[in-house]
Order: C-alpha cells, then structure tokens, then sequence
C-alpha cells in the first residue's frame, strides 16, 4: 500500500490564478486551515526540512502535505512514513503549482482537512514565485552549495517569500559562504523577510525557525477560527 | 566600462519556437558555429565550469558566451574576465532560453561570430529542457550537494541532455552522494549521455570532459564547414 494518493494535474493557461487563489484563501477560511507554500531550487532541502517539522509539530496539529513534483513519488513515501497525510501531486511538463492545482490537492485530503498543510511545490527558484497558491505564508529555503550571490540572480523568490532558511549552513565553511552577506542581498529586497540558518541534517537552528513557524501558525488558526465562527 | 552589452529579452508565447530553432541552425551552419546549451539548476556550477573550459580552450577557438539570467550581470563580469566574447541576456520573468532570444543573442556578438558558443542558459532543472534553442550539445550539470535522486525528479532535463557533469565531486562524502546510483537512474532514462564527475573548484576530472567537449566541437565545426563550403 502506497498511503497516498497520486493525482495528474496540468497548468490551464485558460484560467485566472488570481480568482482561483481566491477560492483556495475562501477554503481555508471556512474550513480553518493553514497553508504553507514551500519553494526551493532542486535539491536544497524542502523533503528534509519538513520531516523535522512535522516531527516536532505533529503531537500538535493535524498535518498534510501535497508533494508537487513533475515525476516520481519518493519524497511522499518520505513525508507519510513521518506521519503526515499525504498527497502527491504530478504536474508533468508544469514547472509550478497554481491555484487550480492546489484545490485539487485540497480535495484529494477528504474532510476534515488536516490543520496545517504544507505544499512542497516543484524545486525551481524561478516560476513557482508567479504564481499565487493562495497560502498564508511563503517560505522558501536556499541552501548554502548553491551560493550567496543567489538573492541577485532570482530576485523574484527572495521578493515574494516571508520566511527564508539557509539550509546546510554546517557546510559553510567548505563553500565560502557569506551569510550575512546573502543577508544583505536579500534583505535589499525584501526588508521584512524572516532568515534562520539552518541545518535539517544537523538540526541545528531549527528550533528557533520552528518556534517562528508556530507562532504564524498559531496566528493564522485563531484569526481563521475567529472570523469564519462569526 | 563593462566589457559586454546587456540585453532584454522576453518570452514570446505566440512565436513558433521549433522555427525559430531551425533558423538558429541555418545562421550557425552559414558561419561555421558551434553554439553549446549548458543548463542546470540555480548554484550548480554553470559559471566556474564555463570558467575552466574558457581557459582550457581560448588558445584554440575564439570563445562567446550568452550569459541568460532573470537579472543582475554577475556572471557576465566574471566569464568576460576570463576572455569570453560576452553577451548579457536579461530574461525578466522568462524562467528558461527560447530559439527567439538566442537569435538575438547572436546578434548581439557583432560579425564574425565566436567559434565556439556558450549559452549559460537560467538556473533551471525544469523549464529549459522543454525549449530547443537550436544547439549542436546540449549540456547540463547536476552537483552533488543536490542529491543522487534529481534524476527520479527532474526527468526531461536528464532525458534530453548529450552529455551530464557531476559537479562538486570533492563533496561526495559529505552528501552521502551515491555516484554509481546516479548514473543508473539517469542511465536508465537516457543510455547514450556522457556523464563526466568533475570539481571546478579543484579541476578534477575537467581534463577528460574537456578532451570531449574538444571532440565534439571539432566534429561540429568540420561538419558545418564542410558542408557550407559545398
């Protein structure tokens, strides 16, 4: 038994993200539930870092992830063997989740939806940054390999995002990576962004980004409870 | 004084992209030209390995290289510095090179045109794949802090490239990188491709891949000569 779903989807150049967006924030609204869109070049450590997320949250809330991937289901078998509801979405040719996706993702969870959902969207610094998914918080992770000079080149992502974690920050020291001069770019465009070094192999600094983390979410749920109880 | 033009280029959904290839083809025969596509996902190496190659190779061929980025000239500067006939292309939101703009990136280098042509297309593992910018090679890097599983994931870029480097092979310890794993995935989706393991930081392993690169280069360029003199 896989312990997931595997659901095709396909961008539809026809459809208005923005109205679909909308529909997702209704969703999530009336049904009380946070989702968090996590976007990352190839290989920087999305898979690695929600397992210690859903480790230290999952005595706490109810936790989905969708798994949007061109191909393949490893990260999903990763993610449901550490606890989570999980969804694998295959977006084919499509290089990044929209909103229309995304409800589909919704609906292959059933009812209820789980209290917090993670999209790990498609690993490409480029286009998932266009496209609203109608998430209550972006969170996106460089890792320290791909170098500090990043924030320069894909200005988009560093732009939109909320949060940022440098990821492998123990190996530093063997590619010369400046932090608090990756800080610096990032912060030029994007002077409210929350940064935590961060290594999901090591764990080091994840606490301080997971306490970050409940805080929103802890936020998000009391706001959503409150208005859609009105 | 900068050294080398700058130069907008933006995606362009109504223009037959498969033609515009097939002219890219005809001017590179015309003017004996090899143009060589080199893709990868963000921070895996593009530049320092253009870097190498350019000295292995500028006492042999006159050199050009189109540096393709969202923003920021960064790279540029650095290949320029090396002695490559530069040309920046700025792609705005365009996540990947079409055949359109690499026309327009021939223009740019003025008359006659380098030998030999690299074109550092967007750090990208999904969306350059899909677009035929009408090279002789298509190259692509993979590095290993990325993982031994990108072929599972990103399967057109493996399936449609001529030849992959594994970059960063000196940390092949500390990433728990499984090379002969990698090779099988990516064997198994693509049985012709060359797969060289190369460090630009330390050169291992650039001499046996550029004695291909060598190969194929003059093997293009004797073609086209041969057949544009007839």
């Amino acid at each position: 038994m896989r312990g997931f779903d595997v659901i095709e989807v396909r961008a539809d150049l026809e459809e208005n993200n923005d109205r679909n967006a909308a529909l997702v924030r209704e969703r999530l609204l009336r049904e009380g539930v946070c989702l968090i869109n996590l976007m990352a070049s190839p290989g920087a450590g999305k898979t690695s870092v929600l397992c210690r997320v859903i480790d230290a949250l999952k005595g706490k809330y109810s936790i989905g992830v969708m798994e949007a991937d061109m191909d393949a289901d490893v990260d999903a078998h990763t993610v449901a063997a550490h606890g989570a509801a999980t969804v694998q979405l295959h977006t084919g040719t499509s290089c990044h989740m929209d909103a229309k996706m995304t409800l589909r993702g919704l609906d292959a969870f059933g009812r209820p939806l789980p209290d917090v959902i993670f999209l790990e969207n498609v690993g490409n610094l480029v286009c998932p940054a266009e496209f609203d998914v109608g998430a209550d918080w972006k969170l996106m992770i460089l890792s320290v390999p791909e170098g500090d000079d990043k924030p320069l080149k894909y200005p988009l992502m560093f732009t939109v995002c909320d949060c940022m974690l440098v990821n492998k920050i123990d190996t530093a020291p063997i590619f010369d990576f400046d932090l608090s001069r990756c800080e610096q770019h990032v912060r030029a465009l994007n002077p409210k962004i929350d940064i935590f070094p961060v290594s999901a192999k090591t764990g080091e600094g994840m606490d301080a980004f997971i306490r970050r983390l409940e805080e929103r979410i802890g936020a998000a749920l009391q706001k959503k409870r409150g208005e859609s109880s009105q």
